[in-house]
């Protein structure tokens, strides 16, 4: 019974059911286009192949709301992720629904967090951000009745809001170009806890095409991709600089903000000024950011959490004629501050004072 | 009956029953040290009193639990609350307890979370994180059970998890007193959005001591007190030095890092350098410091938020021969790094070149 109830999947009910995945999934989430006799066959054979879910899809068929949405967060303490929880509860508040915070690291609280949520069926929807969700779990929240919305990472299986990751790493990597950088360094971070998820892989592409825009090979040695964090991105721009003595970088891609200012620690102790000696660029628009003169190409992650919050309450309250999940992009924009300028005259070595500030 | 419901605290209660505050709010909590007969008198002057009130008191003195903490925090996007909500949630998921999250800005939104939350009993107890609540709301929510813990400030009413915010500022100050500054200026901020809350003046108190300590004399034009910003830190940093242009400051204790990135920033803008020009400390060792190479005195604000959830637990699971409200305050440390040293030899004027970093 554990192993059929454990392999069970929303194809399962529909094929038994004998009606289309998405009419399944419809009559499961209670949602529109389906009549009830359909709603009532589907709620049946999900009785029948898993008795221990249909109470819930019942219950939700009948109209009964929690008025509560998880939000699924790896770390609440980052600045991104307390903007989009910002943004959210801001706008589910408004909207009196209550907001239930999960944090979910690695792998194992994820299958934990999956494994409970639906079978005390605390929720009416789920948010999650930048946060793999794989099929399986998809299905089973579905089938509980509960939505799905994605936030600050793209998903193809339900509504997202993001930037474009791809474009945002054009723009950084274009401004420097322009300002005449061809020895651009990148340093490129991903989350240790979620494996294989594909986080921000399009800030690299960003950064190839524009190198190939210019004419410019890319040059592997000037490239880090670290664990996040600004202490790691320190590290590694260290060991770019030990790397390439002979030929160093003149500018600087970091993949955040945070990384950003890790970067310019390791710089700035190395004596370098900016944008004198060299120039660097981040993503995200930090508040730390302003504070420091560095140059970003900002995204509002405050106003991505509101519309996370919107497509919730869109799944929430579906209206009949529309169609398959949204997806949104948020803008972005290229704000120019002093760690920016010119590719420096080499004839001219760098400062090697060293410098605190 | 609305007027009446308006004014009916605690006292009223206990007056009307017969007993002392103490039983009453014991008894309205299911609490320890009270006899059924007692207990049952009280529900039954409460339900009298306010038929409103009484059947969710009464559904937790049958053991009714929702197994929910609301979580009420001004802006959950800061560093210091992030952490704080990171701790809290950590240690109440590993308790089976969820967390309701709310955001609670001016003193608005606190009149709208304060009357709503026990209206519904959604949660068996609130965590309020640098946030006053005032005697009555606190007496409405021990009416309704739901019990508080504060954390992040301090509170004589009820349990508290905070640093001592007069050791803070101290050990910041002797720092750059035994470093031989003699002038220093103090920025310190206050949240514009919880008037009347006392939010860390004991760090004022320790810039003062530690000042009186060495003989120096406060000077007022040395101190600026601003809204809560690492922007407003940076223009009130150009006010002081634009004011005390003839006999300026060699060091800044700023009451938050924050505070102080923004104080650097104009600094480096006016040529000064870390520390040969100016030194600064900060509190709170917030990621940034390290990047920035900020001396700061650390605290552990995570550690808080998991210390808080053990205080709500408590409250929730009362021990029989436990005391009065418990205070914990966190440990605190000074972490000195680049941006702090000897007093500058003033023979030689600052630098006045503009630099970036």
């Amino acid at each position: 019974m554990t192993d059929q109830r454990g392999s069970l999947s929303l194809s399962d009910i529909a094929r038994e059911a004998g009606v289309s995945l998405t009419t399944a999934s419809r009559a499961l989430n209670n949602s529109y286009g389906v009549s009830a006799a359909t709603r009532d066959k589907v709620l049946a054979t999900a009785r029948r192949l898993d008795y221990v879910v249909s109470p819930d899809a019942v219950r939700l068929a009948s109209g009964s709301r929690t008025q509560r949405v998880a939000l699924v967060v790896p770390h609440v303490e980052r600045w991104f992720f307390g903007e989009m929880v910002n943004g959210i509860e801001t706008v589910l508040a408004a909207a009196n629904v209550d907001l239930l915070l999960y944090q979910v690291g690695g792998p194992e609280d994820r299958q934990d967090f999956f494994s409970r949520l639906p079978a005390r069926r605390k929720v009416d929807a789920v948010v999650v951000v930048a946060f793999p969700v794989d099929r399986v779990e998809q299905e089973r929240l579905e089938l509980m009745g509960v939505g799905i919305v994605a936030a600050g990472g793209q998903s193809a299986a339900y509504p997202y809001v993001c930037i474009d990751d791809y474009q945002a790493g054009r723009m950084a990597v274009d401004h420097l170009v322009e300002l005449g950088h061809r020895r651009i360094a990148m340093i490129a971070a991903h989350d240790p806890d979620q494996p294989g998820w594909p986080m921000r892989s399009g800030r690299s592409e960003g950064y190839v095409d524009a190198l190939a825009a210019a004419g410019v090979a890319v040059d592997n040695s000037l490239i880090r991709d670290v664990d996040w964090g600004g202490l790691n991105a320190a590290a590694a721009m260290d060991d770019i600089f030990d790397a390439a003595q002979g030929d160093p970088p003149t500018a600087v891609f970091a993949h955040s903000d945070e990384l950003a200012l890790g970067a310019m620690r390791t710089l700035r102790r190395r004596g370098m000024r900016f944008p004198e000696d060299i120039s660097i660029v981040g993503i995200d628009d930090h508040p730390v950011a302003a504070l420091t003169d560095l140059t970003t190409v900002r995204q509002s992650v405050r106003e991505q959490g509101e519309i996370a919050a919107r497509l919730i309450l869109d799944v929430l309250n579906p209206v009949a004629d529309e169609g398959a999940p949204r997806a949104v992009t948020a803008p972005i924009t290229l704000t120019v501050r002093a760690s920016t300028g010119p590719v420096p005259n080499r004839t001219r070595p760098p400062a090697q004072a060293t410098r605190d500030h």
